[in-house]
């Protein structure tokens, strides 16, 4: 089923209200084509770490007396969401994809679940992560091509809304997490401003945040602003800023092109399918700042020059004290791949975990400065179209990023910044995103710009 | 046991050092005597909520081996040390006095555990709590008179401290819970600046700190130093500013004493004796700024004059999601009291959490504008001696306060403000602690200069 972006019509929610108002539809009979397209995809495409079908019923009847009774709880009452199992569920294990968290079943719903069931969304399963939200993946495959990987750590969440099991779900970012299997899988999904959308009890790093995967601009603002007006930002932080609906489209000026680290690598016909974008962008009147033409693009550059490096150490301390607890219940309780780079943050010092600090406050404040010389920066959400992926070879040398790179994704994590992709290139019959990336709360601003482009552009099939 | 500041003797770990070294005493045997004040005190104080006895034994002994090989972990090494029990660990439940979490067992070390346990510490109980970390009490009394409260939330922490039956024990604050109980207890305590020692899992409010009961300069800091070293601040947050031994005695030229909210309900002893305390310090020659006679010392007490308020609404809104899923448990699963809390907190909006927020943001831009003034502001550490508290009366209504007012606490809370409270008063036979509060990231000035006061001007026994 190869992807083409002018005719992939995904499943959305926002479009069923009207029906579900005059009666014409239920939430209950839309849970119910939900399950079925469970039951033609999951068994390829294994997007479920735990799915909750009996909850999900109950909760799709009581939606459908709010909506016949003229009294739904929010614009997403009767919602399908499925949320990346790194979140704690009430009625769900939470396994994040972890031997050593085989059984973990905490009972307790993260904040942003509460507020989804308080908007009367359906909490429709656990959605598989990488293991532990790292690079060690699980058994989902693209639903575009099973031989191709999803993308992680929220491969579950990414994957089952492409494959129109539901109409969006949760998904968490700390390099390249949610945008990055948005892009292979042609989402539609928003990373926000750090600390926008409060993560409850994941609050251990200080770069990683909640995010929404969807098919439609009003479905994934929707279930943003659905959590953040219940439990708003983290601890101390604002929150989510923008309307109580989807903002319209709007034009941008300006954009900064992004060809940052990640470039040189990327295939030609990625490359040239992007540029081609970058035509239509220029001809309907979009300024374009190059590197090659602009101070201010290259001075971008140069400020997220190192942001593997510190979003890689940054990260690796913040979640050495965890993994550890986990890495000694015994052998097998963490994947290798998690082991490595465990051992790699067990090397760093805190000098060196401050001086990772001050260099992303560094870039962050050029970042800042940089805001009004344009809407925002242009790049691709992925390295082309996902990799292929048959899983690891035993005795084999372990591929580093069987989920693919993150290599466009830690710049805009490092700076804070509020990203939306948008799905408008194929390649090899491949979804391959592009991504809008703003100052910090310009999260609207971001789905504005996005739409406008989605809705005034021919997408590329390259 | 009436309380005397001038002759009471508590129990330190730094001055045992050079026994251990060479060899005329161990930890094994300085855990025995520990051991033998716990068998002595230990049914009527009731500190810990769980005592781990034999993994104790083998810690210790394996830091007598690293003492006698001459290699020590850390200055720290073979100190017994209480861990408050809302902290993860990987070797005793975490019940958090609350009947809702009973038999929760995460077996996890919460990493400021980890790294007390990596400098060779011995881990040696949990200590009681007020439940959650709130008001509602558990079974501790206070170690100078059974029929008064130990304080609260550190309630354990603080008592087995003054008992003898630890050297130091880790406590936590969110209003008022470290300052307080020390105060009321006699202890030598830091309250360090928020984000300073890294909270592990227990990032879930943003002004909750670790700190350290002890009963000597020199032990209170070498803990909280070798923590920081070793885990950092909390994620994305600055470390423990400071030495990497207790800063020697230094002393103040200007203190802004604090007469703030509380002050006009204290009885006349505690007045009396806290301003003799200041008539000892001017004789000393400290300059004193007081709100008659100081723009300085009235535009801080303006500035922190919505302190309770602010800290209410605050940490409400953040515990709100966690005490709500074990609320949801079933009757009993959390006190009236915690009740009472969850549903003052789930009537707020979030625009009153954001207000709450903003005037946070002032007071602390108030505060950092009047830093220049003086090296510190002095103050009670808790509304004179400890209350009478002997349980709930079945039927009776709920006592608001049974571990007592942190209405002297909550302004630095609030301020995320560096804290040491000393026992440098006794009211009734009771200690009452004396606090100075510094200006963010002053945690060393702070021990610094309550050690010169402790050194230099006679306690007050009132």
């Amino acid at each position: 089923m190869s992807y083409d972006p002018s005719t992939f019509d995904g499943l959305t929610f926002y479009d069923a209200r009207d029906a579900f108002r005059d009666g014409a539809d239920t939430p209950r009979a839309y849970l119910e084509r939900c399950l079925e397209a469970v039951a033609a995809r999951e068994p390829l495409v294994q997007a479920f770490a735990h799915l909750n079908e009996a909850a999900s019923c109950a909760a799709a009847d009581e939606s459908t007396r709010r909506w016949q009774a003229g009294r739904p709880l929010s614009p997403i009452d009767g919602m399908p969401i499925g949320v990346k199992d790194l979140l704690e569920t009430l009625d769900m294990p939470t396994e994040m994809n972890c031997a050593g968290l085989q059984g973990n079943f905490p009972k307790k719903d993260n904040a942003a679940v509460r507020a989804l069931r308080e908007a009367g969304a359906v909490i429709f399963g656990k959605t598989v992560t990488a293991e532990l939200g790292g690079s060690h993946p699980g058994p989902t495959t693209n639903p575009f091509n099973p031989a191709r990987t999803p993308g992680g750590s929220s491969s579950g969440s990414a994957a089952a809304v492409a494959a129109g099991m539901m109409p969006a779900a949760i998904g968490t970012q700390v390099g390249g997490s949610i945008i990055r299997p948005a892009g292979y899988c042609g989402n539609i999904a928003l990373k926000p401003t750090q600390g926008a959308i409060n993560r409850g009890e994941r609050q251990a790093t200080s770069m990683s945040t909640h995010g929404v995967h969807a098919n439609a601009f009003d479905d994934m603002w929707q279930v943003a602003y659905e959590i953040a007006a219940r439990v708003g930002g983290d601890p101390g932080k604002s929150t989510l800023n923008g309307p109580s609906e989807a903002p319209a489209a709007s034009k941008p000026d300006t954009l900064i092109v992004l060809e940052t680290a990640g470039w040189a690598a990327l295939d030609s016909r990625t490359v040239d399918a992007f540029e081609l974008l970058l035509e239509r962008l220029a001809a309907a009147d979009v300024r374009l700042l190059r590197r090659d033409a602009s101070q201010e693009a290259s001075r971008l550059e140069d400020a997220i020059s190192e942001a593997v490096r510190i979003c890689v150490q940054i990260t690796g301390w913040e979640n050495r004290w965890g993994n550890r607890n986990l890495a000694d219940i015994g052998p097998g309780a963490i994947s290798n791949r998690a082991l490595a780079v465990l051992d790699a943050a067990e090397r760093m010092t805190l000098a060196d975990y401050q001086a990772a600090l001050a260099d992303r406050a560094a870039a962050q404040a050029a970042h800042a400065e940089l805001g009004v010389v344009a809407d925002a920066a242009i790049s691709l959400s992925c390295p082309g179209p996902a990799p292929f992926w048959s899983g690891d070879v035993e005795g084999a040398q372990l591929v580093r990023r069987p989920t693919g790179d993150a290599i466009f994704n830690y710049p805009s994590s490092m700076l804070f910044a509020p990203v939306v992709t948008t799905p408008m290139l194929s390649v090899a019959g491949m979804p391959v995103g592009v991504q809008l990336i703003g100052m910090q709360h310009q999260d609207a601003r971001m789905a504005a710009l996005s739409r406008w482009m989605h809705e005034n552009i021919s997408p590329v099939a390259g």
